[in-house]
């Protein structure tokens, strides 16, 4: 007799089957994507050593943490791949090559207030490459969201790109080189809150109103990506950063350029800078044209240093992520995903009466070796009945044998799209089967 | 400066690059077989709360939970994939179609005494069929198992069955229905220990010297599938249970002929029972023939009822389990899995110098766009560091891009098996790359 509720502790979701199937097919086309680009898959453990995950204080996300004792150990559930993997590239630095260039797709765990579209257990999917300060490494991330988002086919969507060198290089330039950590993240607010909250915010913490002019009459430049750069370039005020973070931010629209990414999905904006005070580089945010509700839905940037609490090795690299459960989440509400199938199979066997389970066997069995995923239906319902299952699970294809086929070495085959059957021998199945 | 140690906590593996790619080909085998058969993919929470996945006193196990007290919330992280299926069975009942088919590959966590090959977190990969009576479902289960195994090419291995209602139908008729359970237990460890210990155990239990030696005498039965159920058929012993288990036991033997399960690969085991009381009639078990040490390496059995605790409805089914990180381990210490690829990729693409690099970006997206996964390496090194690197990730093929080359729209091909090299157009290069 049922004695406890089935339920789950709040933040904590999970699928109904034809939504798991949908969400697995994302994730492949993420993991063939990154696997193309060569990323190495890596999948560390989801409970790590508390006085070694944080090491580094995490700010807002330390309050967020899954922490209890268990034994001897202090333990912490991991809140992102970054921490992990700078653990790991630490860990085993001397047993990997570098440039180290892994994917890694897994769930993460924060105890965040739940509400709608947070969860406490949520997927991301990483990429990072370790080890290498060349450039060109700054221009495959665009290339591999671009295939991605792609391939998704939500859409139009644009992936924009800044350089941190440009924005400090600015900032030093006008004389703020010592602020400019709290310029940045006041002007990586800027969409968010009105112009006069942001000049007020930037008086604040004592910019001049020459300054102010400055920051404003910088983050308002727009055009296309070319003339954005020519502008960057005609600017009064300069700095060695400035024209640095120019020749890489032109250098990288070039390149993405040579791999053959569309001009109008990638759109130099100033104003993006990542939270994160980690960024010193290139930094990449996505936004789905049509959907800008949802917020950036694949970020990431070019870093200096991934490991300094664990090792003195530099290891400088770029990193993107992909937080896949949030975006399943809000795609969903829109209406863009819709998924339908409900199995994994396109065809269902069904044998009629039990005297034909032994040919329903078989041709499941035939199916299956020409690759073709099958379900035998097992229960001895009427006709009817079978077919309603057939139809709510959306199989494309219902094979029924009655005695009639058996004995015939034949089967009954209905399309569920067109609704038509017919009957044919059990070798022709495959060639009727699209 | 470093200043903490990049360790994790006992009991927590990781994998290599190429320990993870040759895992992850596993997982593959695992899944598109699963998927074949028209199981549908579940994924759970790792937390449950603790009222609910200890409802049923979990025995031995219940010692090793990872259990902890976060805000108001008990909760637990799971131990296995059954009782969360039985939850979530449960929980979404009304929006399932029955008989319900589920796969689920993830981590659970047990906090086991670590030693070697044993885990703290690890893999299973099971499938379920819910919510079904026939006897034709059993018969699906070894198809599988012999079809991953076959695809794993670990060498020969075999498929123990047997029914649950054969040993409990033979215990009855020699009068030790209110004992069967306890008699169960002992036989199921009957290879473990030697005979005098188990007519010991068994006197133990209050058998008498003749029903200790009708137990013998049954579970020496050997020899073929047909002879052991010839020689079942012909005992003195009768129940009706006895009779029902003999025809399903028969039964299965007869589908697995039908769906083309060589006969080599399975074989009746009256000793085998598994030690859960949930099993009441198909049982499972698989052995390496040439490693036998590991143990089984696939288990499961027919059950009467999921997930009674849950709910008052009856959910019977079948289900099997891969111990994959186990059974990883235990090969790669055996020197069956040598994993050698460091990489997904199959070609890098090296571009000299700089001045190539832009050759490089645009050469790695042609092969890329043809579905060839490549590595662009960044790397401005000399030409034998770049071959080292080449070497030791294990790639198919070096692309190398010099000024001439790049002049002439050709590249640099090194086949880095036969370590010949040859300059073709960079057009050509897909017909070359095998």
């Amino acid at each position: 007799m049922a004695t406890v509720t089935p339920r789950r502790p709040s933040g904590f979701g999970e699928y109904l089957p034809h939504e798991q199937i949908e969400f697995n097919r994302l994730m492949d086309i993420i993991r063939g994507t990154y696997e193309k680009y060569g990323f190495v898959p890596l999948d560390t453990p989801v409970l790590e050593l508390s006085g070694v995950l944080l090491a580094k204080e995490a700010g807002e996300t330390s309050k967020q943490i899954y922490r209890f004792e268990h034994g001897r150990n202090d333990l912490s559930m991991r809140f992102d791949l970054t921490v992990p993997l700078a653990r790991y590239v630490a860990e085993h630095e001397g047993q990997l090559a570098f440039p180290f260039r892994r994917y890694a797709i897994g769930k993460v765990y924060r105890a965040e207030r739940a509400q709608a579209g947070r969860f406490r257990e949520f997927y991301q999917a990483d990429i990072d490459v370790i080890g290498s300060n060349s450039p060109i490494v700054d221009a495959e991330f665009p290339a591999i969201i671009n295939e991605i988002f792609e391939k998704f086919k939500f859409g139009e969507f644009t992936i924009r790109i800044n350089n941190r060198m440009v924005l400090n290089g600015f900032f030093e330039g006008i004389g703020l080189r010592a602020s400019s950590k709290d310029v940045l993240r006041i002007v990586d607010k800027m969409e968010k809150i009105t112009e006069s909250e942001l000049v007020s915010e930037l008086k604040n913490i004592g910019l001049s109103d020459e300054q102010v002019a400055d920051v404003l009459r910088f983050t308002a430049i727009t055009g296309s990506n070319d003339e954005i750069l020519e502008q960057l370039k005609q600017l009064d005020v300069r700095s060695e950063l400035l024209d640095d973070g120019i020749a890489k931010l032109e250098a990288l629209v070039r390149s993405l350029r040579t791999m053959g990414v569309p001009e109008s999905r990638f759109k130099i904006d100033l104003k993006i800078a990542r939270g994160l005070d980690y960024y010193t580089g290139t930094v990449y945010e996505t936004v789905l044209d049509e959907h800008p509700e949802v917020g950036s839905v694949c970020s990431g940037g070019r870093y200096d240093d991934l490991a300094s609490y664990y090792t003195n090795t530099s290891l400088p690299g770029v990193g993107i992520s992909i937080g896949l459960s949030r975006l399943f989440y809000k795609l969903r509400e829109a209406g863009i995903i819709e998924p339908t199938a409900q199995s994994p199979a396109k065809v269902v066997v069904m044998p009629l009466t039990e005297n034909q389970i032994e040919d329903g066997l078989n041709v499941a069995a035939l199916l299956r070796e020409m690759g073709i995923a099958t379900v035998l239906y097992t229960e001895l319902d009427k006709v009817a009945k079978k077919l309603r299952y057939a139809d709510r699970m959306g199989f494309g294809y219902v094979v029924l044998i009655g005695a009639q086929e058996a004995e015939a070495g034949t089967v009954s085959l209905k399309d569920m799209r067109t609704g038509k059957s017919l009957t044919i021998a059990k070798s022709d199945l495959a060639s009727y089967i699209v």
